[in-house]
């Protein structure tokens, strides 16, 4: 028989699961759930890889993965058979084939994230688990200007967990930028790939610097120093969103013709 | 001792609550909640009053209630002592002391909800109950039109619950819009006071009006038939949020510095 590669999009709400790796059993991680679902429609064993392992919390609009599978589906019976078999909190957006040289990890030339921060004084029942709570005033021109000196390539030492394996701490980041919307803070990040907790540490050294606990150039001294137990607090996971992957346009994977869930504020 | 009223803006996630108002022991209800959060802060049983009484499953973004104390609290207290005293679903946005002919439901010359509904083809686990899903296309002009012939003042009794106790079935909608951003779609409307499921049944018949199960003057129809049992289904309750309620100027309640938390979609 002849395998195929199949490449999924994945949205998940990440506040029930214990990150998207599968752990021992009993766990409930995003891969499990999804192996599961897949192997059902498949009928026979799925393992799935990812473009970026996300941890315990964090949410996911468009996560890719692909697969082996020697079953022949059409793209709608992978989308609709897996989403009958997947819990309520992940489901398939879309599903496409892809050659055998895809890979949802090493082919991935770019990755994108969003940190939602909401500013207010009070807590926010109906965005709990979609975006991280401050209650002081936050300083967007300082936060902004201290967002540029991270753009570009970096040893980024000071902003990755101790647990990191990644080899190098050198990435390039190729947009950091704040979006307000109302009483929403989005920082916007892209880059070629992350560290264990890139951009959660780095939101939590922006917040420092807004709240005014931290000097601007902050960052660009933890640039230099390399040093992570100097770089402060991993902001929250429930403000995190995995966004996207960019893959060479070779591979042809659809475009997500809905925009990305992200919860807003409207001044309507 | 003197007694005094205080008016609070309150926001909760309706998923885990059956409803606002209070019913037998044991069932988590809005009430039940906030009384018991309230009556630990004044340190006496308290009674509140709402605006507009949800259904299990319905999102309030700013509902106003009203209760009587003794206790003398500044502002923030009430609203940080109840906050710590209520679940993570729902919180008290604002607190501020009114005239005692101050009534959160009788004083309320208008309220305002909104009807959320994702148009996209595979269900979405971020927006799960925050909207309802529908996954054929909808067409907007229609449903735009269909919604026209609903503004102004009606006997509204083919949109009201057979349940509802309502002595009059006339109601004045002010405005009844559709907006759109990207694939979610929002029904907004505002009137001087709504029947029970009234704004769920409005939805329901407008969506299959968009769906072109029906025609686009089945609202007029429905109008003039006076008839609830043939206005078709009630649409699901978590795409429904209570807005906020208008109360005469002279009351001076706060206005929330923050827009409200519904979730939108975005481009980017």
């Amino acid at each position: 028989m002849i395998s195929g590669r199949i490449a999924l999009g994945v949205e998940y709400d990440g506040s029930d699961f214990r990150g998207w790796q599968t752990q021992q059993p009993g766990v409930r991680t995003v891969q499990t759930c999804l192996e599961a679902a897949l192997s059902r429609v498949a009928d026979h064993p799925v393992s799935v890889i990812c473009a970026g392992r996300t941890d315990a919390g964090v949410h996911a609009l468009e996560q890719v993965v692909h697969f082996e599978t020697w079953a022949q589906r059409r793209e709608r019976s992978w989308v609709l058979g897996a989403n009958v078999n997947l819990p309520p909190d992940v489901a398939v957006r879309w599903a496409h084939p892809v050659e055998a040289d895809f890979h949802a990890r090493f082919s991935a030339m770019a990755r994108h994230y969003r940190y939602r921060i909401m500013v207010q004084r009070a807590r926010s029942p109906l965005r709990r688990d979609r975006a991280v709570w401050v209650h002081e005033p936050l300083d967007r021109a300082r936060m902004q200007l201290a967002a540029a000196a991270l753009v570009g390539e970096h040893d980024f030492s000071s902003f990755r967990a101790v647990a990191c394996q990644a080899k190098s701490p050198v990435r390039r980041i190729h947009y950091l930028e704040l979006s307000e919307q109302d009483d929403l803070l989005t920082i916007r990040v892209g880059a070629n790939g992350f560290l264990h907790h890139m951009v959660r540490n780095i939101a939590g050294v922006l917040i420092a610097i807004g709240r005014g606990d931290a000097p601007v150039d902050w960052t660009r001294e933890l640039l230099e120093v390399r040093d992570r137990t100097l770089a402060g607090v991993t902001a929250p996971p429930q403000g995190l969103y995995f966004v996207r992957a960019d893959y060479p346009s070779r591979f042809d994977l659809p475009q997500l013709e809905t925009a990305s869930p992200l919860p807003e504020s409207t001044a309507d």
